[in-house]
C-alpha cells in the first residue's frame, strides 16, 4: 500500500510525477515526495501530508531536471513519520541515489541484522534503507551490478525505482505481485507508475506492465533497455483488485471496475439473499454490489450517502448522539430502508467493526432483514507482501464462521465470495497472490512474523 | 441556497445546531453561524469557513444556552463576505435579536430604500439586516407584534428563524417555497431545520413540515405555539427534488431521492437513447441515472469516477495535461467506455460548461456515442425565490435550443424531461415554484431584476 | 489606544495605508481594517489579527482608488471581536461611509439609547456605529451638515475619519485628547495619522497636527478644506508621552523619548535612590531610566534582557520552573546585579503583579536593594478618554501608598514622579489630561460608569 | 552557531530539554529537535521551525523517559532541511543512539570520504551523521570505546551530546572552540547546555563549564564520570563574546554582557569620536556602545527604536518607500538625530549592507556627522570552527580598508576595534579562537575549504 512513480526524459518531470501521485492518492495519505535529478545532482522535497499541502511552486524551483521518481506512503499510525517519508536519497561510493519502493520485504530484519553487523546504521525502519544500503555496500564498479547485487538479497513483494543523476532504474520483483506498468509521455517521455490511472491524468498513453522479474534502465533518449532478472513466476495480487487499486485502473490487462463487478456476480451465485433492495457501502462496495443486484436480478440502489465535507476535527458530541462517527460519514436513506428487506454489499471484511455499525444504521432505519455480502473471500491471514492487515488476532474470520460474523454485526446472514468464485472473477489464466484468504506465503514470510508487518 | 437551523429546549441547544448545520453543509459552504440565548443575553460565533472549520471547543463555550440557532451561507463569489455570515444580531429598543434565514426578498430594494430614507444603514448586503431593522422599526410594543408588521412588509420566498432572549420564532413564507420541517429531541427538546437529514444525523424525531404561511413560537417548555398568518398557497421549489437537496431527505412527504429515481424513469420515456450503457455525473446524476437506466432497459455503470483528494491550490499544470479541472475531480473507466455509446445523465444543465468538459472526456474515453440526458426541464429563467442561478444571458437554455446544446457540448444529442413530466415526477397533487423553467414569478421578483439576484 | 489613519489623493492609498497602521502596530493588536474608495463605491477588509496577518496581496486588489482609511483595535479580553473590527461601513440615505475613530465617547450610552429609541439597531458594541447612525439620522441634505449634527451629539476623546465615495473628513475633538498629525506624501497626496511615527516609515513629511477642534475636509487635489468646530481647549493626553506613543513619534511638537527622559530627570530629583545601578524594564522603561540614572549620577546597564522570541503557546512547565511567564519574556543579567543595590525603572504602574514579578526576579538574582521608580504619578482613576485601564478596584494605587506598594511588589523603595513633576517633563506651556492621576473628568464621564469603559 | 542540550536523571527531562531550547533560541532558528530515552529505547521529535512552533503536548507524550537531549540548528539558506534537523538517531548493532552537535569538524570531507569507500550512506549533509557512522563502524564492543574511537578520527570545534537508551555521553574538543556547562537541576538531575542561560530559565544552579578535553558519563543517579581525553589546549571563541551569546551568559566566567561593554570602552580609547551623542545599533550593540559612551564621556541615547512587530511576509510597497527592509525593523528617533554627530556603534561588522542602510537612515533623519564604531575588530577570514560566515569574497573587511569602508556605508568614519584591544577586553590568562580575525586556522581547515564551509 503505496505508489510509485518514474518519469524520464521529459521536460516537467517533477510536475508530472505530482500529478500522477494526485492520482495515485489513495494508496497512501501519509506522506510523499518527489526527487529529481538534471544530470549533476539529486534534489528531494518530501514530507507528512497529501500531495496537494506537501508541493508547492517553490518546490517545482527546486526540483529541476528531465529525471523524477515519487512516492506516497500510506498511514501507520501512531508514529512520528517525518523520518519515515520517500525517496529515500542518499551519497555514497559511486554519486547520489535515490530510492522509492512499493512492496514488503519479508527478510527485511535478516538483511537489516546483517548490515548493522557490518556497521549500517538505519535512520528509518522503512525497508528502502535496506536497498540503498545494499547497494551501497556492493563491491561492484557499477551502478547497475550493484542493483544487481541488491536484488539477489532481498526476497518479498517490491516494485522499486532508483535514479542516479542521470539514469533511472526500474525492478518488479519476479512474482509481479504488486502492480507496475509503463506509460510514454505526449512529449516522448516515459513514465512508470504503480497504476494505469496515472497515465490517464498526465495525458500518457499505457505501453504495457512491467513484467515480472523485470529490470529497465532508462538512458539517455533511447527507449529503455530491459532484461530480465528472473524467470517469471506471476502471481499478482488479488486485494488490488478487490479494493486497493481505483476502479479506472488497468491491472495485467484486467480493468479493476469491471472485476469488481464480477465478483458480485459470482457471488450473487454463490450467496443469493431474497431481499427487496441491493444496497452499496459508499464507495467501496459500488461496483460489486451492481454485479450482485444483476446476479439475484435485484433492485440496486444508492441507499447510503456519503458525505462530502467530513473535517478533521469534530466537537465532541453529546450523549444523545449515537454511532455518530459512522453518522458523520454515512447517511441511509431511510425512506428507501424503511420495512424492506436489504442486501448491503461490500469490498471486503478485515475487522468488523464498521461492519458492525453500518448494520445498526439500516437497522436504526426499520430495515426488516439485513444480509451482508463481501465480494471477497473471507481473510484470514495477514498479508506480508505490501498490503497493511491487521494482525491474525485482530481478523475476525480468523476466530469467527459466517454465522459467528453475522451475530456480532446484527445481521440476518452474512454471505462471501468463495476462493474459487474469486478465481473465477480474476480469470482462470493466471495464479494470484491469495495469502490473506489460504495463508500461502509463497514468497516468504509468514503469518506471525512481526517483522514483516511494517509496509512501504 | 443555504440551510436554517434552531433548537429550543435543549441543554445543548448550540451543539445540536452545530451536528445540524455539518448534515446540511451542501447548502452553503461560504460561512456559517450559530447564536444562542440563555435567558439573559444572545451569543453569535460566525465566520467564513465549512462547519468543522468555524466552530470549536471554546465557540461552545460561548454559546451557553437552551435556544440556539444557526445558518449555512451560499457561496457569492468575488466579495469580501466576512461580513455577510448568518445570525444577524442586534440590539434594539426590545433588547436583543437574531435572525437566520433562508430564501430571498423580492422586495428588498423597496424596503431597503425606504428604511434608509427613514434614517438606517446597512452594513451587509443581506436580506436579513432588513428584516432585523423592520422588527426594530415597528411600533409594537411587543416582539411577536413587531414580527406580524415586518412579515406584512416583504415578499418572496423565506424561512426566517428569529431568537429573542428567551423565546425563538419560526415563519415560513404562505407558498412554502423553501423547505422548513420541525422535529422533536431524544432530551424533548423541538428542532426546527431545512432539511430532515440534520434531525437524522442529531436523533431526532420528523414531527411535520412547517406550514406555508405558518409562524410558530417557542416558548418555555410547552408545545410550540401555532399560527397560520397567511392562506397558504403552497408551491414547493421542484429545484430542491431536481438537485438541491440531500437524498436521504424528505420534504413535503416526498423522499429527495426516490423522486430522482421517478424523475429519470420519466426522461427514458420521453427522451430515450439507443445505448450500450447509462453513466451518471457523479454524485449529481446517480438517482436520476438509475431510474433512466431502468426506463429504457439498459446496463447503469458508475463509468465515472470521483476523486475523493481535490485539494484547495494546485500546481499550474504542464500544457500537455488538457482539460486538468475536470480530470482532476472526474475519472472516466476507459475500459467501460470504449467503443461504446453511452448515455451520460445529469440533474440539471446550466451553462454547459462542465457537461462540455465531460462530454469531451467521455469522447477522449473512446465512447462511440454520447447521449446527454438532464433529469429536469430546461432552465430559462433565473430564480429570484433563492437559487442562485446566473443571469438569463448566461443561461444556455435561454438562447439554445436541445439540438444547438448538443452541438455546443459535443453530445450526439441532449435531451431534457418535459415540464409536464416533472410534474408527474413530483405529483399531481400539488402545485410547485417552478419559476426557472416557466418564468412564472408567482412570489414577485422577474427575470430581469438585478437587485434579486442575491441570496441568503 | 487604537491607530487611525487616512490617505487622500494618492494612487497607492491603501497600500500607504498598509504601511501606516504596521508602523502603529504598537496602538492596537486585536483587529484591522481599511476601507478605500474609488469615487463610485467603497470596499472594506477588515479582520482579527495583526497587519502583516490581516493583508494579502488579494486584499490590495480589492482596495482600489485614491482615498484610504484604516484602524487598528486594541485588545479587549473575553469577546468574539470579528465584528469589531474597524472601519465601520454603511450604505445610508446619502450613499456609502465609512469610519474608523480612536478615543472614547464619554456618552455613548445616551447616544445609544435615544437611537435605539427611534428604531436603530446596533450590530457592535463601538462607538463607531453611533457615530454612523448619527450621521445617517440626521436630517440633512449634504454629508457635511450631517456630519457636524453628529458632532453636536457626541463628547469624550475623538479623533474621527469619515470616508464617503470621493471626500475624506478629519475631526478632532476639542480637547485634543488623542494625537493626530497630517503629512505630505511624495506623489502630493495627504496622509492623516494618530502618530507621526507613520509618516517616517512611508516617507511623508509632517506637516502639522490637526488642531483641537478642527475639522479638515480633503476633496479634489486640492489642500483640505479647515473649520474650526470648537473653540479648541487643548489638553492632550499625558499617557501618551508616558507609555502608549512610540517614542520616535513628536506630538504636540514635543519628541516622545525626550520627554521620557525628561521625566526620568525630575524622578531623580524627586525620589533618588542610592544605588550601584540603575536599570530599565525592557523595553518600555529604557528612556526615563536614562534620564533617571543621569539624574542620581548612576551607571545605566540594560541589566534585564528581553527575549524576542516569545511565542504564542507553551507547553505546560513542570514545577520546577517558577515565575515562568515573565522568565520566558525578561532574563536578568545575574553577574550584574548579585550583590548590588539597584534602582529599576519603569514607565508607569498599574495593578503591580508584573512589577511584583520582576522585583522578585532581580531578588533572586541576588540583588542587595532593589528600589523601584515609575517616571509617572500614582494611577489612581481609571481613563474615560481612550486608554484601557483597569477598574479603580484594580488599580494598586488607589488602595495603598507607595510604600504598602513597596511591601506588596517586595521592593526595599517604591517611587513615583509628581504630578508636578510631570507638567514640569511636559511642559508648563500646555495643560494635559491627566484625569487617571487627578480624577478630573473634564470631558465627561466619570471614574464608576461601566459605560464608558470600552475603547475603540 | 547551534545548541546543544542534554537532561539526565529528571523525570521531566524532556520538558526541561525544551525550556532550555527555549532560552537557546538565539542560537538557532532553522530547525530544532529532541530525542529521550527510558532505558528502553530512544524516540525523537524534530522539524523545521523555532522550538515553540515544533513542540506541543503529543511531543512530550512521545518523549518519555529520564534522559533527552536537544538542538537548535541555525538557518543555512536555500536548502531543503527537513532532513538536517539534530537529533540524529540511528539503529546500530550495540542497539539505539542519538547524537547533537554544535560546532565544525574540519575534516568532515576526508572522514566522510573515507566512510563512503566503506559503503557508507549519508541522508544529510551533517557532521553528526559522519559522527554516527564512525561510532557505528567502530570494532569496539562497548559504547564506549567506540565513543573513542570516533574522537580519534575527528577534528575541529565540537560539543557533542550522545544518548544511548541509558546513558549520556558529553565531549567537547581540546580547544573548547564552542562553550558547554553544567548544572544541576532542583531535583538531583544534570543538565548539560551551550549557555549558561538555560539554566537560569529552568532554575538549574551552574556547576562548572565542561573542559577542553573532557569526556563525561552519565549513568544511573551517580556523579557523571570524568575522564580527560586530551591534553587542554583552551581557546575560547571570542565570537561568543562579542556577538553570538546571550549577554545574561558565562563564559568560561566571564559575563557576556560585561565582557562587550568592556569592548566598548577599549574601542573609544583606541578610536575616539568627537560626537554629540552615541547610539547603538538595536539591540545587538547595545552594550558595547555603553562602555563606548562611558569610554568617549558623551551621551548615550537609545536613538533607533525597534520593532517588535516585523511579521514574515509583507506587500510589496509602492516605490515611494525606500530601503523598507530595514525601515520595517529599525526607526531612528529624528528629533534627536538631527543636526547632530552621532557614533553609532555595532558588535561587528561583516558584509557591510545593513551598516550602509543603517547610515544613510541616519543621514535621512538629519545626522550631521556619522562614525561606525565597531566592537570588534576586522573580519578578515571565514571562521570554520562552528561561527557561520560568509566567503573570504563577501567579507568586507578582506578588500576594503577602515577608510574605504567609510565611503561605502557613506560613514565618515569607521573605526574597529584592534586585535590587542579585543584581547585586553577578554583577559590576558587566555589565548581565543580569533580565527576570523587573524586566520589562525589552529585546529584544522583553511579560508578556503569550501569543505568547511557547512555548520551544525
Amino acid at each position: 500500500m503505496c505508489a510509485v512513480v518514474g518519469v524520464y526524459g521529459s521536460q516537467n518531470a517533477s510536475k508530472i510525477a505530482y500529478y500522477a501521485l494526485f492520482a495515485m492518492q489513495h494508496r497512501g495519505q501519509e506522506s510523499t515526495g518527489i526527487s529529481a535529478a538534471d544530470g549533476k545532482s539529486i534534489k528531494v522535497v518530501k514530507h507528512r501530508g497529501l500531495v496537494t499541502d506537501v508541493f508547492d511552486e517553490k518546490s517545482f524551483e527546486i526540483l529541476e531536471g528531465e529525471c523524477a521518481i515519487g512516492h506516497n506512503r500510506y498511514s501507520t499510525a501512531g508514529k512520528d513519520s517525518v523520518l519515515d517519508a520517500q525517496p529515500v536519497f542518499a551519497r555514497y561510493k559511486l554519486g547520489e541515489i535515490s530510492v522509492v519502493h512499493n512492496g514488503n520485504l519479508t527478510n527485511k530484519n535478516e538483511v537489516r541484522n546483517s548490515l548493522i553487523e557490518r556497521g549500517a546504521i538505519f535512520q528509518t525502519d522503512m525497508d528502502t534503507e535496506n536497498i540503498v544500503h545494499l547497494i551501497a555496500k556492493s563491491r561492484e564498479n557499477h551502478l547497475i551490478d550493484r542493483i544487481k547485487d541488491m536484488i539477489r538479497k532481498i526476497e518479498g513483494a517490491y516494485c522499486l525505482i532508483i535514479q542516479s543523476r542521470s539514469k533511472m532504474f526500474v525492478i518488479r520483483d519476479r512474482y509481479g505481485i504488486r502492480p507496475l506498468s509503463i506509460g510514454r509521455l505526449e512529449d516522448g517521455g516515459y513514465i512508470v507508475a504503480s497504476e494505469t490511472c496515472a497515465f490517464d491524468l498526465v495525458g500518457a498513453k499505457f505501453i504495457r506492465d512491467v513484467k515480472p522479474g523485470e529490470l529497465l534502465i532508462f538512458e539517455n533518449a533511447k527507449e529503455p533497455y530491459s532484461e530480465m532478472l528472473f524467470e517469471p513466476d506471476y502471481r499478482p495480487c488479488a486485494f488490488e483488485y478487490i479494493y486497493f487499486a481505483r476502479p479506472d485502473s488497468i491491472i495485467d490487462g484486467k480493468n479493476v471496475y469491471e472485476t469488481r463487478v464480477k465478483m458480485g456476480k459470482i457471488l450473487a451465485l454463490e450467496q443469493p439473499a431474497d431481499v427487496d433492495l441491493v444496497i452499496p457501502v459508499p464507495d467501496s462496495g459500488v461496483a460489486a454490489a451492481l454485479g450482485f443486484a444483476e446476479g439475484v436480478e435485484t433492485r440496486f440502489e444508492m441507499g447510503i450517502v456519503r458525505n462530502h465535507y467530513v473535517g478533521r476535527t469534530f466537537i465532541e458530541p453529546t450523549q444523545q448522539i449515537r454511532d455518530l462517527k459512522v453518522k458523520l460519514k454515512l447517511s441511509p436513506i431511510k425512506y428507501l430502508i424503511e420495512n424492506r428487506k436489504i442486501a448491503i454489499v461490500d469490498d471486503s471484511l478485515v475487522r468488523g467493526t464498521t461492519s458492525r455499525r453500518i448494520v445498526g444504521m439500516l437497522r436504526s432505519a426499520g430495515a426488516k432483514e439485513v444480509h451482508m455480502r463481501i465480494a471477497a473471500p473471507e481473510i484470514k491471514y495477514p498479508c506480508r507482501y505490501g498490503i497493511d492487515t491487521p494482525t491474525k488476532d485482530e481478523l475476525i474470520s480468523n476466530s469467527k464462521n459466517p454465522q459467528e460474523i453475522a451475530d456480532y454485526i446484527g445481521a440476518d446472514s452474512v454471505g462471501f465470495l468463495s476462493l474459487d468464485g474469486l478465481n473465477e472473477a480474476l480469470g482462470r489464466e493466471r495464479r494470484y497472490s491469495l495469502v490473506s484468504f489460504d495463508g500461502n506465503y509463497f514468497a516468504g514470510g509468514c503469518a506471525d512474523s512481526p517483522e514483516c508487518r511494517s509496509v512501504d
